[in-house]
């Protein structure tokens, strides 16, 4: 697969619950985090200055399959992929392998947001500098 | 609409995030602890002994629109309604409101599985009278 | 004990770890959410706007001794106290019991800051209307 | 200082909180995660099989002090060092360090326990292998 970003998760213990195997909204979390190992490789971040503007990119829509359950030590392999660039809203697929199999596939989308002095967001379109680091050229 | 169950739901502090509001891997949390309210108002849980065999519901997935954001002290109607139950699945709905006012929607499909002496878990039918209990008569 | 707040706490699935029992990191956010409605009691927060200031409470110190596990369902009662309001901080003790036996203590310590403009910290005494609330007549 | 085994940290947006900073629950979080590598750097964990017998260290008392903030994509130095091995327990002390600059201080003590057929703990001594790994000869 082309443009496919790569990084490794462990598991802690505290992100087990007490069916011995990693709670799924923390599946949620690990997304965001390797959504921001990828960004910071190209530059950017989920909270950025661009152009003099403050902005950031809070989720739109998440969902996850859980096709098996990981466990505390375990090292999984996230794989993550820029699926659609819109004109303000990013989407990302995530894969989560472990030894070789998949055990998790999930989506997250986000939506550009000028964050204005009030804190309040508001959104806008993808800079043009942005979209071309996120590969939709 | 028939048969939704009701409950709220207070943000605390730790559910926000630097952006102000609630993280969006909180509401999974939420939908699980709405739903786990909804199976004691009928005498069930996420994690209960069934006709002397321990039984666990396993999440296969979950997903999540946000529609609006949630701040710290917002007290969330949560509306829980028991969209499908399957031969060994069972798949909730929810809908999170503030001031009348729909901020999120998520879907959350567990599994029913037997709990084994080693603690695997192996996937089996639900037992009819859960099935009664969810209201899937 | 004099100026005890009550309140009460449902431990939910998300809480738990592998050991079966509340991850011990919980009973932090435990805490924060019952100094949270003390507070509220009060007519206060812990981040309020106060005489035109924005004000915010951080934690400076935090401590817990955990006497016996709580899990899944346990509904834990939780005492609030003043233990301490000096000329910047306020201390909280929280006691956690299980049907009438004790199973956590913890204590808080957070200092009055006030949140300037470009969102620094910056400590202050605690306004004199907030210490008569907080019950340190 | 002798024996200090050191780790580093990458705050993430998840851990933050609508003060813009790491929520103070999470440093928690980072000790436990920095015990276990530790750990695993000498051949052990906070659950293990030992010599036949299922073993797990529970937090008995935890604290933190919290001198400065951390923010989002912080990397913080973590030293980890064993300050006490009693007979059935171990104290850990923590420096988060930013830049050079000491952030939060912190102890953790874990009783060593016997995981019991029943998943109830009791506790036991340390074994001799244990100790010695921990390096209190």
């Amino acid at each position: 697969m082309a443009n496919v970003f790569r990084t490794t998760r462990r598991i802690e213990f505290a992100d087990t619950d007490m069916a011995g195997i990693v709670h799924f909204a923390n599946f949620f979390r690990y997304m965001e985090a390797a959504e921001v190992e990828f960004l910071r490789a190209r530059g950017l971040s989920v909270k950025l200055v661009w152009e003099g503007q403050s902005l950031g990119f809070p989720r739109v829509s998440a969902s996850c399959d859980f096709l098996r359950p990981a466990r505390f030590e375990d090292v999984l392999d996230v794989a993550v992929q820029v699926e659609k660039v819109g004109k303000k809203s990013v989407t990302y697929a995530f894969e989560f392998s472990l030894h070789g199999e998949v055990i998790a596939r999930g989506k997250v989308s986000s939506v550009c947001c000028l964050i204005q002095e009030n804190r309040e967001l508001k959104s806008v379109p993808i800079p043009a500098g942005i979209r071309e680091r996120l590969g939709s050229v």
